[in-house]
């Protein structure tokens, strides 16, 4: 399979790159590393994406080109899509991408049936940023500082920051390459992760006052209010990230974060640690997810949410 | 110089094995792995630290044999001093551990002047655990499973989970083949970033206030002091890590902790980010550390400690 899409990549001139919707590390990373390299062959290469790039990628290499309009996909030979296990995750051109003759998926995600003829699975991959990393290398093509800060990205994101159990000697052996080849861990990490308003801070300050520890539940929960955005000039964005502090707490196995999203309704994440599985507390509200990661929109007073939510941790 | 080292260990029955006060991962990391490696050789080792090993590394294979007490230091062929550069740096036993007759330092701090009279030193090695890896591959030795899990904590740590500037090829290098030797990235990382006691989530809640940023100076710190441990139940060691959480501030070149010790005494630790030399600021107060970690003990109540940094700071 590698061959005919190396064979693809060779013959095509015009090309289209995108990813799922919500974007991520890998997501970015990938689409731009995969562009330079395309870039660098000679070829056309076009970045679509319906979301936004975060604030905190827009650093990364290249990412000043994505387009969010897109008009005549069917002048593209070959179409990437990158980092989805369905056609449907890349968002409202799904339906006219397959216009394109000839798309490529390349994705990580256990879940892919595989929606195209061709395609590079690999659930055992760290991230889509590792698959390309492979790719490249089988393509023998010169591996540039703009794709190795691409893919390191990529890569760096979706383990966690080397920390999930997707960490395997050769995405480290890959990281080890790029750094070579000029990424730099340093600049790559403050920029993704250490680039956050002071607000951010005043805020976190605020809702740890919130934290509430249920030994015998094993759970752990903070809440963001209106009030304490007000107080600290944050916003709801800058409480990215805060679902992982009550998880870093021994023994908890769910860790969940309620943010006010109107007079009386939150919004309840939750994560879960290990075989812990949350997606079914989300569902009993009308929300969804995966096994360790899902969230659902509660209405009523905190006290009466919260009493609630305890119930569904009980009957998980 | 190795070779001469080699030749000690070969030559050597009885090890003793040392590092600096105030325990962190890559001391207690290399000296289990080093202790490890002379059991497999069939030597003696004994660990010996005057503080004792903080609960987030007690999972560390090995941890429950280090000593606090020790007789009779004559009857030691070898000591080795890890992650010191000064010998003074190992408390109480310094003056005594000099009737060892062989002393090796195995260091990367850059303010290392070489103490003794066998040594490895790299100021540009991630860690003292990656000295330790390079020594161990050069001395073909087996990387065992308690070898492998102890070095890469080691790395882990002092690379602030890879992202310093100090992560080097070689070092996500030794860190693939680590995790090939069977060290578990995943297990680690929750033992060691995601074990917190409680007490640890509500002194950060109350440290968080103390944050001032400095915008001239692109300066963030926090302060710590024992009102706050008395206040929450936590103790010392449950500041491991604050220091990262005013680095997330985009724009703050240094991240600042004023840990009380004493009732007139705190301790600074810094933090840069890019090429600022943070070292060069702990120096000044006669500490020491690496260009973008470093630490020192400075006198005087809180106001006037902050005013003299502050102008070290401007002086840089």
């Amino acid at each position: 399979m590698i061959k005919e899409i190396i064979s693809a990549i060779s013959s095509g001139k015009r090309f289209l790159i995108t990813a799922h919707v919500r974007l991520d590390g890998d997501a970015l990373g990938s689409e731009l590393a995969l562009a330079w390299m395309l870039k660098d062959l000679g070829k056309e290469a076009v970045i679509y994406n319906q979301d936004a790039t975060p604030g905190h990628y827009r650093f990364l290499p290249g990412a000043e080109n994505i387009v969010s309009e897109l008009e005549h996909l069917d002048r593209y030979d070959v179409g990437f899509i990158l980092d989805c296990s369905e056609l449907e995750r890349i968002g409202k051109i799904a339906a006219d991408v397959t216009t394109i003759k000839t798309l490529i998926n390349i994705d990580h995600h256990v879940s892919n049936g595989g929606f195209s003829k061709l395609r590079l699975l690999d659930p055992k991959a760290s991230s889509t940023g590792e698959l390309l990393y492979r790719l490249m290398r089988k393509m023998h093509v010169k591996l540039t500082e703009e794709i190795c800060t691409n893919l390191y990205a990529a890569i760096l994101t979706d383990t966690g920051g080397f920390r999930y159990s997707s960490t395997h000697p050769d995405t480290l052996r890959a990281a080890a390459d790029l750094v070579q080849g000029g990424a730099s861990p340093q600049w790559i990490s403050e920029n993704i992760y250490e680039s956050d308003p002071p607000a951010k801070l005043k805020l976190l300050s605020r809702v740890l006052e919130t934290l509430e520890l249920d030994l015998e539940l094993q759970t752990a929960s903070l809440v963001v209010t209106f009030d304490h955005l007000r107080q600290t000039g944050a916003s709801m964005e800058h409480t990215d990230g805060f679902i992982d502090i009550p998880r870093t707490v021994k023994d908890v196995a769910i860790a969940m974060v309620y943010s006010q999203i109107g007079d009386n309704q939150f919004k309840l994440s939750l994560r879960s640690k290990g075989k812990v599985n949350v997606e079914k507390i989300a569902a009993r509200f009308g929300g969804g997810g995966h096994i360790n990661a899902a969230a659902c929109r509660i209405e009523g007073d905190l006290a009466g949410i919260k009493a609630r939510v305890r119930q569904a941790v009980k009957e998980l």
